[in-house]
């Protein structure tokens, strides 16, 4: 079993309850990912669901959860034929974490009109970026224990702030997959949206960036190999700041786009 | 009192639990408009929580309910010292039409860095633009009676669909404001980030676009005049899109960021 599905599972507990452990390995020092407690909601939502793929998932991040056990509830909200929708709420310690709302469907089996619109980033080839802390290691020291599951090859633009260079752009472009040998699958894009460090710090600004809301819309199962994340933010304004995200595979077809609400909080405020 | 703020009233009839009448006056053909029925969540997120000012909410359209009156019920899932989380059911018949999830805080009192890396659209003149829907009929005589309340100029290139000459592009420009001389305020944005025809029509496609989920992020409160709206497709996939949207206000600050996730529904699919 790989990493990623043995960290995010959930298991019945009871009729709607589910329970499971948020691992240490998905961590930017001691705070576990947002994109993969993410992870964690979206297989809580697919517990109570007759429908296969997660199409449209959202969570509000209501505080910081730590490594260790933590529980769950789901509710199924609609059943229908095309699409139904659950909401979940994580719990550690009787706290509520995250409340997740999602809306599943079958990508499979969609037989509508295809028009993309957008053209899948121009980036380095792969050999020319930049292995982002291949030790899982900050400049600092600090322990990004999720960079030690994901092999990272960052576009060097992105890459000046960690050398006092910022670029203007706050754009992050990067090659993303799992160490283990896992194919990114439909779910696994949860945690790929979020897994990279926030776009505006690559436009120079300095603090911590603590999610309040993250959307991912799933839009197709990625093909086996290197996928492709784009992040970048339009607006930061008055410390708040949105972030999109885009995910190409290796058949250059999108296959998620993220988009979260965030704050960029003072380097001493936390 | 404004015709919107009058429509979108709800009223506490007991703890956590409200009630209105949805309104015939935004609509198109017999369907309330989405996002006319999320200002009406996102007030009454707003009766549960301290903080005044929606910063992003997210609502799943469960069923499409008619003119009448309605329930909601709302629970403070998190009340924080900056922001504050509420979620919204919203029943008609005692059938939930639609679940609505928000983080609330005050953007006036915000006081963090700003770096808007984007700008406002390059648009033509208000009034080289084309008045959508004078008198609130479509060509084919559906009354669209959301553009009975809505002064909506739209940029010529978005309207060739109507005369069959759809341009490649699926977006839409449009200058907007109240018919009635409201200005517009911050939870209006909820409204007017869902307000015009959808970007994929512009594009050649045809059937109606339900929305599964959108959400709007509460970048600022706008200032008095014209709002600009341009609403973007990026990609229809097998019959699912995205819709991004933003508001700029007449001071060219970018107020409100919406994006759903819809279906393109066959024309005899409904």
């Amino acid at each position: 079993m790989h990493e990623f599905d043995a960290d995010t599972a959930v298991g019945a507990t009871g009729e709607g309850s589910l329970g499971g452990v948020i691992s240490d390995r998905w961590s930017v020092a001691d705070r576990p990912n947002g994109g993969y407690l993410m992870s964690m909601g979206v297989r809580a939502l697919a517990s109570a669901l007759p429908h296969p793929d997660p199409l449209t998932v959202t969570g509000h991040y209501l505080r910081s959860p730590v490594p260790g056990p933590m529980t769950a509830t789901v509710e199924a909200v609609r059943v229908g034929r095309t699409v139904s929708t659950a909401e979940a709420r994580l719990f550690q310690n009787d706290r509520e974490f995250l409340r997740v709302l999602g809306t599943f469907g079958d990508l499979r089996g969609a037989a509508g009109v295809t028009d993309v619109q957008v053209k899948p980033p121009g980036m380095p080839d792969i050999e020319d970026c930049i292995r982002a802390a291949p030790d899982g290691l900050m400049p600092d020291g600090t322990l990004i224990s999720i960079m030690q599951r994901l092999d990272v090859r960052m576009a060097p633009d992105a890459l000046g702030w960690l050398r006092g260079e910022p670029s203007e752009r706050a754009e992050v472009c990067a090659w993303i997959r799992f160490r283990d040998g896992k194919e990114a699958d439909l779910i696994s894009l949860a945690l790929i949206v979020d897994a990279v460090a926030p776009a505006v710090l690559s436009a120079g600004h300095r603090g911590s960036v603590p999610t309040i809301e993250l959307t991912t819309h799933f839009r197709g199962h990625p093909a086996p190999g290197w996928l492709r994340l784009v992040t970048r933010t339009r607006a930061l304004i008055d410390g708040y700041l949105d972030e999109e995200a885009e995910i190409w595979d290796s058949q250059d077809r999108l296959v998620a786009q993220g988009r979260q609400f965030a704050r960029l909080a003072g380097a001493g405020e936390g």
